[in-house]
């Protein structure tokens, strides 16, 4: 059984709401399991339990909340062992033009140092879903989007390991 | 007088409409000269006559188009005498999240190489105007706003040289 | 059998040798046919026919050669079209911290937007390969590090699909 | 008398290195004021207090370490406020490819964000300063350059508000 985490960060609601909606998404799929965990709950060791990771945050400053950036940082104890696995991310922001973009491509850099797999999406949101204040239905759509592009590319991943 | 040259590509008419307001942003500043050039009449030895440039693209793969990449490249005839000039760039995109920021973010880099001095904006748009699809009243307003302050920055910094 | 294609674009040379050490690194795995092809050579309709894609440039003021990015911007007619497949990038610069590591991170936002799959690693070059000037032996292995691991990542995604 | 701040995070000594050669540097121009503190003992209030603020940190996977992300996210209840000062940023990283350059450029676009002016430099390290392990000779030149130059520009911000 593929497993997917979806961690996030969230004040607002804004970003937590974008999380539920693509754990939507992944169950979508069949034979995939997907867990949902506040990044203050998470501990780093739990990144090796799962084939995929999706990370979500919300716009500080053009990227990721310090919260967010600890866990990562934290990471480097296991760095190697995340190889191979599958990432993704996703942001919410108070306005347009106001750095969700870059939020989500610096999460992703971070995704490759520690040289997993990561996918684009050549229809919407390309880097990833990205919420401009509360989600509305063309987020919903984005984030339920990815939720099931990353449990099938998870599932494709597991399947010839 | 303070010269700033404003150059865009625009297919759509999207970008050379952003490209309008800017210069009426410009204009709302005194003693300061401002020309509108579609990069096809842009010659690259032009850049060495004003004193700020800002260069406008519509979003193509999440960066700026062919067109204002070869008029960058060949800037380079010039490297070092752009040195102390003031650079802002802007973008229009189909859909959030499709590459607007990273476009500006890519150009304002270029102008970092050329050792230029850039300036976001703690309001709106951070890294400069974005157009999702036909420039709105909030994308007019944006780029009002970045004609203005560059203006501003360009005087400031021509009147201590 | 999996096809990967190689495009470069080069002037000095330097580009073109690494696109030759990573053609070495594929070759290392059996079941991959690999095509080596300057950009000028290159018609886009090609991309179509390839399971995977390396694109490599100078770094020239912090991004990809116009000439790559001409290429890109005409795979807009082939949008969505790209979907799935294997995409990495590498680059050649004058000096570190030039824009080298921009550069590659700027042709892998190109690729996720063709909704193409990216992977990093966590041991050397994480974007992908870097050579400050004439690529030295550490650069060699990198690439051929690149290409092996390029080969057996397009190999797995076509065995699953 | 125009005051620049120089922020640094710091194990294993390599940024904190950098941050004196650019403490040098800045003091090699006259009537500027220099003060280099460790992240640990800064208060997010004393940013309000210069009018260039540097910012240093190592690469933790192709961004700024935690600690740096923690200030930048503080500063939130200065937005605004730090309008028109001048930024800079440097990076140390532990080899070539590293993530170096996204590091500079991610606290380039926080700086950016809060509405502040920052340039490029078209010879040696354009982003900012880079140093690939224990600081050589060429990135003492590169900080101390960095320095002196920030020193000029905060003057010429200075004198002109």
């Amino acid at each position: 059984m593929a497993k997917i985490l979806i961690i996030y960060y969230s004040r607002s609601g804004n970003t937590k709401k974008m999380a539920s909606f693509i754990k939507s998404g992944v169950k979508m799929e069949e034979n995939v399991e997907v867990s949902l965990k506040d990044v203050a709950q998470t501990q780093v060791k739990e990144l090796l339990d799962y084939d995929g990771i999706i990370i979500g945050s919300p716009t500080y400053y053009g990227s990721m909340a310090a919260q967010i950036k600890r866990l990562l940082d934290e990471s480097v104890c296991f760095h190697g062992r995340l190889e191979g696995k599958v990432g993704a991310a996703f942001s919410s922001a108070a306005n347009i033009g106001g750095g969700n973009e870059t939020t989500i491509t610096d999460i992703l850099k971070a995704m490759l140092i520690h040289g997993m797999i990561i996918r684009g999406n050549s229809q919407g949101d390309h880097y990833g879903p990205v919420s401009i204040g509360s989600p509305n239905q063309r987020v919903e759509k984005q984030c339920k989007t990815l939720g099931q592009r990353m449990a099938k590319l998870v599932k494709l991943v597991k399947a010839v390991k």
